[in-house]
């Protein structure tokens, strides 16, 4: 199935590329961190330990509305995941590589 | 073949998806913003004068291995793009939509 995949990608006009892109994307599910982690069975007091932090200062966390790239990526490790950073142009995208890793 | 696409999904069994999906991030162009803005044939000038900040705030920005994500997000947006912030496991992937839009 994967292969099927990688060769139905290799054969599209760039065009159709970048709308089976859009169309991948929006496919993904969406939530907020709280409900990702619930998803992921685990605590806030679990991902505390993880993070060497307490209880409170995850619940913070989860209800921030912005934080920096690195405190995010930490959350996210803690809970197994992979952050990736996205930008997505009309004619596609591209994953940013700035971020420390 | 959009619609190709979509069915093409709608057909495959969870697991065939997420390798889809892992397959699908890794034919994705990587690249530092840096890069990303001469793509987008935009110069640090053009970006600054759309930020409403200098050129040398936008050459530090770019500089940066770390930053806010709205800092981020309109850094972007600048450039005509939207951010996406995504988690990746083993078993699939998550768009993260706690941040501010």
């Amino acid at each position: 199935m994967a292969k099927k995949f990688a060769e139905l990608q290799a054969g599209m006009a760039p065009e159709s590329r970048a709308e089976a892109q859009q169309l991948f994307q929006q496919h993904l599910k969406e939530m907020p961190l709280h409900e990702l982690r619930k998803a992921q069975q685990l605590s806030q007091e679990s991902l505390a330990k993880a993070l060497n932090i307490n209880q409170a200062a995850v619940s913070k966390m989860e209800r921030r509305t912005d934080m920096y790239i690195s405190t995010l990526r930490n959350y996210i490790r803690a809970m197994g995941g992979e952050l990736e950073i996205i930008a997505t142009f009309p004619d596609g995208q591209v994953k940013i590589d700035n971020f420390a890793y």
